[in-house]
């Protein structure tokens, strides 16, 4: 079984591993506290006999050798970076419950046939650059070269190219790329970030589809003034227009979709900041989420309608950007049927869910058979520094994943 | 008459006198870019003969020695402190305008009987402390000791004491108080900063009363999640929160005081800010201003009543804070009657006005006989890079103030 204590002490070191903030955890990618908690990663792959190495993305593997040096790898792990202020488990549980299993096989003395890869992607939160999901889409190839100049640091302005240099890499998407390799299964566990497997007293979620995601990046554009001088119907209000359009885009998100999709602004800026002046620009994001095509599409038609209202009712201009576009993701069922065999005999609780989180898994699934495990997540919090999972669920769910890895490596290679 | 020239060089100079910024003119109180345009005025005063002071507060005088010594001083001018990104007038015009006037009393070889003392103050704007009219409270009297340690810097969180300190000034309040000093009339020049005077092609206005003006500084809590997995009746979204209670206080001044009382929030920020959070916390500021204190009084009210139904609504808490309360100003009548005989004298055009804007001379009639002369800002536009007042208006002010010095030091004093 899994030890409790070794994954405990791993959560711990990477929690405190963390650019200043004003609580909680922050390491955005490409960072020195990033490399540092590589460095902390790898060191404790290579105590336990994994190889290691980095690819040009940023992007680190421990490989636990197989018996069968060709068979197709077995992966499995999450993303190493946090949004601002954020707590010890999104993701970070995901690689170390991946890295206790591949100490139990190691330690088992009973070595797996496939090659057994852990995996520590980069990049996976938008945090730095407004781009989510960076070190997976360069390992599955969506992006390339061109992605490594388009897109630039919110804050810093660097080019993710740049970033990549100034953080020690070659700067080259070169060897990256894996869509042409043979793999068994990619399998990532997770903290659930929502309430429903506490609140049913359920330890395994055994996740089928990974939510849609848009975002939209919004700005809108009025006219700086005196605050006391214009009448109120004769403003350019940049922070009135974009509030209407967030009060109208949640208000019919939970009227018509409570519970089916979300919409969030979550990142506003108000242009130029003073109390007493008109403010000339708004820019805000909206993210749209859910399992239903139909939903998003009429999310989306909803904002811009309201938008056009809202620009002559404001006098005000909008744009409107997307600027990321998922489709909703079903996961492999014959890896999902490993981990619900692996939940029976280990006699751990589990249901089958949906993903209200877009994940690497979602990135995987297009070229691997890929496959999630979620755990608790306590309060259902998330993103937040009071993020929590019950030690003895994050052991279940290493040994969900070590059980899972035996049952994938049984069977047959296609 | 008004040396056009000489005032657009002195503006000219000033608004380059600017920390970095996006555009336009920056020049927070008790910075470096503060004092070199302490000293850049200081240096045009002493051109001219002016004997220049500086008090602990910051706020710089130059003085045309009267023919009697011992006569009350005229005093006239405004403030040299800008909001972020600000055009090239607001206060800077009113400093500008009063040295012209002297240095026409100086050039006219007739001085007056008073000493003419030309004002630059410190902090008018509340960019750096969120507070206004830092330099006429302290030399009001109103504010002292206790209040150099009661602000702080919005984003250094020195306190007042400290940025006064780190200015180079001994942080103490000593000999800034003026309350016990005869004055003839404090009167300061200013743009409108509205669009009335240039829509009637009206030259100067001439200031009958200054709105109250309300901040407060709101606070609202919520809890920071996941965008995917809380559904949407069941967040606790302090952005939502904040832009419904928004929307519904600007919605009220535009439905019941249109024209009369205006509600603004100039500054707002989102708390962590990641596009993929919930939003745990979102501060922002609520700007009134009326002449009609029942009115500020309804708006209030209407603000306290919407947040208890935001509260419930959106499952947040709200801190509500009044940061700023002034009540309306009637300005000296005596003062204004010789306003209007220097227009009709020079033959300039004119009307009375109320000013929707907060200015020292508020704070100043509290204790001397106080006026204001407004020239037109070009499309009402201030607070705005593209602030801009025609050079020629800005001589007529300059003339306005001349021939009202004139006209104040021909009457006897009481």
């Amino acid at each position: 079984m899994a030890n409790q204590e070794r994954i405990l002490q791993d959560i711990e070191v990477l929690r405190r591993i963390t650019e200043p903030c004003a609580c909680g955890t922050q390491r955005p990618s490409y960072t020195p506290e990033y490399r540092r908690a590589v460095d902390y990663v790898k060191g404790r792959m290579e105590e336990f006999g994994l190889k290691t190495r980095e690819d040009n993305a940023g992007n680190l593997y421990g490989v636990l050798a197989g018996s069968q040096e060709d068979a197709p790898k077995i992966l499995s792990g999450s993303h190493l970076d946090s949004v601002k202020c954020s707590g010890a488990y999104d993701g970070i549980a995901g690689v170390l419950c991946a890295l206790e299993a591949a100490r139990m096989v190691a330690e088992s003395g009973r070595p797996l046939r496939h090659p057994l890869e852990v995996m520590g992607t980069i990049g996976e939160e938008g945090t730095r650059f407004g781009q989510a999901l960076i070190g997976s889409q360069l390992v599955e190839g969506s992006w390339g070269e061109a992605q490594l100049d388009a897109f630039r640091g919110l804050e810093d302005g660097l080019t993710l190219r740049e970033a990549m240099q100034a953080y020690g890499l070659p700067g080259s998407t070169k060897g990256v790329c894996r869509r042409n390799e043979q793999v068994k299964a990619f399998v990532e566990l997770h903290d659930e970030q929502g309430p429903i497997l506490e609140n049913e007293g359920v330890s395994i979620g055994v996740v089928e589809n990974i939510v849609a995601i848009s975002w939209m990046h919004i700005k809108v554009k009025g006219l700086a003034s005196h605050p006391g001088t214009i009448p109120m119907s004769m403003r350019h209000d940049a922070c009135v227009g974009a509030c209407k359009l967030i009060c109208a885009a949640t208000d019919y998100a939970r009227e018509h979709y409570d519970g089916e999709a979300t919409v969030t602004a979550g990142k506003l800026e108000v242009f130029p900041g003073n109390t007493n002046c008109i403010p000339s620009q708004c820019k805000f994001t909206i993210d749209i989420r859910t399992c239903n095509g139909d939903y998003r599409d009429d999310l989306v038609r909803f904002i811009q309608e309201k938008k056009a209202r809202v620009e002559e009712e404001c006098r005000v201009s909008i744009e409107v950007c997307e600027g990321m576009r998922q489709s909703p993701t079903a996961l492999n069922p014959k890896v999902q049927q490993c981990i619900e065999e692996a939940c029976k005999k280990l006699g751990y609780s589990w249901r089958r869910m949906n993903s209200g989180a877009g994940h690497d898994a979602m990135i995987f699934a297009r070229i691997w058979p890929a496959a999630m495990v979620f755990v608790q997540s306590h309060n259902g919090l998330t993103h937040h520094p009071d993020e929590y999972v019950p030690p003895k669920e994050l052991a279940k769910g290493a040994d969900v994943l070590y059980e899972t890895f035996r049952l994938l490596d049984a069977q047959p290679d296609e």
